[in-house]
């Protein structure tokens, strides 16, 4: 095993994962511009980057508030000094316990909820909580106007346990442009406003409106009502966010470096070293204008080869080719090239590794960052 | 962080992965003993396992002959006792000094290609090696007509490092049923053979004729010539090869242990916290005959819960819900409840976790063998 520390990119061993901190950070300047901009407190979701060094760039050098998709994050980040923590999934009762150890550390970790049986577990553990609002039929959550909200308001506030309310708008990843974003940004904005004057009629107490996903995140107008924005992918982005406009190919900061083992040429496909096990099953384009297969692929430097995709993918094994209807002739890519792919969903492309292997701008030192992984 | 080595399943905390030791048995001896009826060598491949504890079992308790995807495992594996090991991915010239060095320590590391370039390389580093075959269009490999096998051939032969064919017939998954399989089965033998005797006719050696994927290995009736078998996804199996026959659910010795979260009984959607982190994006069962979501839905002690699927998942979400065309109406499961998920495909889900929760028949202690990733 060699140290990537002491490597330079040309020696990298493939697959790799690279993270051009250049982009990372202009990524993460523009999401806490808007954020400041809409007078609200922004709130990065780290469940994309599980990484220390990532998060002390995404809140700015000091810890700050984050949110976590698991208890192993929140456990981790808390060890990091990071004490202000949304853990953004729906309380299951059994993890209460290992929220409560964390709470005793001085950790402010809240969780979320949307049903009496978890807000009666949760009152009882003298736990604080977000209500989960529906603001749009993705997932989880009440619709303000559902009487079960009050029921599990009043459990909540009555322990003391009631902090207010959140949302995350997950069709906003299904339509495409800042006009159709800003529409959800505002159904975001209107449930769980709603629900807070809700609870609020009710005199039930809800000091925290959050709201937010990286699409509506980058395209609300308005956020009058909202206390937080939380937004996750944004630092790194992806093929996906890039097929619905929210960012360009040359934002994303995340990219898997490999090698061309071989040919068909019969078929017009060139073997690469990086199958689904580096780039992840996800094909969250497929389902998009333009179906990106596996990844799109740029040269090692980073630069897009345009209609070249990762077409195909077995564990270990990519297979490289022209996407239907490109007007190009495949390149000429001999056995030893090296190539970078750009993923569909960072969150899932980043899983299948345990590093990130970070290039500065202007080709200084790489830099090894450790990634974790867990419940 | 517990030690799931003290706890028994009812107190695991969620997600988790289970791995029903007595299944996995059952499918070793199986395999096992159809390899000896057809008088050839198993080399069973551990890119799904990448466990220790299930190659000590796969090969009968002592090092054997085995199969790997990457030169970790080979590191790992060779560094654990097992010294005669196929590296079964094109090699990248690059890994060779890997490979190089791996030999120097005494392990038979053999790699596999399928062109010139590479067959200079690895002529040059002295590393011994399979030409990989094309028998069905799936991946790599050259046909056994192709002029350049004969060269590639010729360049390892000189060398002494010529050591036999391979293929892999990859396209035996999108096909049903053991004559289906089987016919899969005689393309792969009736591919490396001719491939072998092209080779031996040119006077070049050609000691070992390897073929495989789990359905051919499961259904071929005669292997005449070839000289060992290799599979890997059989000592767990999987939802995807229940669905082409190869196995039935029952077989299935990999599940997610996850908890009911939440409801949306508009919806008829009960969440559960085992989302695509914990179950994998592989959606392998798509194209077949019965699309089984993200996975089919046990109760905690592993009996099918008939038309109950994972029907979406996001990153820590579930989304359990019937299939479409079900005559049953949707079961009870309140908050808390426990399922066990089956996966779509047993490579992807196990690779999002590091450890396996090992269940013996009968209820004995749970438990932990460890896991690893990385290239």
């Amino acid at each position: 095993m060699t140290d990537p520390d002491l490597l330079s990119l040309k020696a990298l061993p493939t697959p790799a994962l690279l993270l051009d901190e250049w982009r990372m950070m202009r990524n993460i300047t523009r999401l806490a511009e808007r954020a400041t901009g809409l007078g609200v407190s922004l709130r990065p979701h780290l469940k994309t980057a599980k990484s220390l060094d990532v998060a002390n760039r995404v809140t700015g050098g000091a810890p700050g508030s984050i949110t976590v998709s698991t208890l192993a994050e929140a456990e981790i980040f808390h060890n990091a000094g990071h004490s202000d923590i949304l853990y953004a999934v729906g309380i299951a009762l059994q993890k209460l316990e290992r929220v409560q150890a964390l709470r005793a550390q001085g950790c402010d970790l809240v969780v979320i909820l949307d049903n009496q049986a978890q807000a009666q577990a949760v009152a009882r553990a003298n736990v604080p909580a977000l209500i989960e609002i529906d603001s749009d039929g993705h997932r989880g959550g009440l619709r303000p106007d559902d009487p079960v909200l009050i029921q599990v308001g009043r459990i909540l506030h009555d322990s003391g346990c009631l902090r207010g309310v959140m949302t995350h708008a997950g069709e906003s990843y299904t339509v495409r442009g800042v006009e159709a974003h800003a529409d959800f940004a505002e159904l975001e904005r209107k449930a769980t406003v709603s629900a807070a004057e809700v609870l609020r009629g009710a005199g039930l107490s809800c000091a925290v409106v959050s709201v937010g996903s990286t699409p509506t995140a980058h395209a609300a107008r308005d956020l009058t009502g909202v206390t937080e924005l939380r937004a996750g992918v944004y630092m790194f982005f992806d093929l996906v966010m890039a097929g619905i406009d929210v960012c360009t190919p040359d934002d994303i900061a995340l990219s898997v470096l490999t090698t061309v083992i071989g040919h068909q040429p019969a078929k017009g496909w060139t073997m690469i070293d990086a199958g689904w096990m580096a780039l992840s099953r996800d094909r969250g384009t497929a389902s998009q204008d333009v179906d990106q297969g596996y990844g799109l692929v740029c040269d090692e430097n980073g630069l897009v080869l345009n209609d070249l995709i990762v077409s195909s993918a077995n564990q270990e094994h990519g297979i490289v080719s022209l996407r239907p209807g490109a007007d190009k002739p495949m390149p000429n890519l001999p056995v030893g090239t090296r190539l970078r792919i750009l993923p569909n969903h960072a969150c899932a492309t980043a899983a299948q590794h345990d590093r990130y292997n970070v290039l500065q701008q202007g080709g200084g030192p790489m830099k090894t960052w450790d990634r974790f992984g867990g419940w």
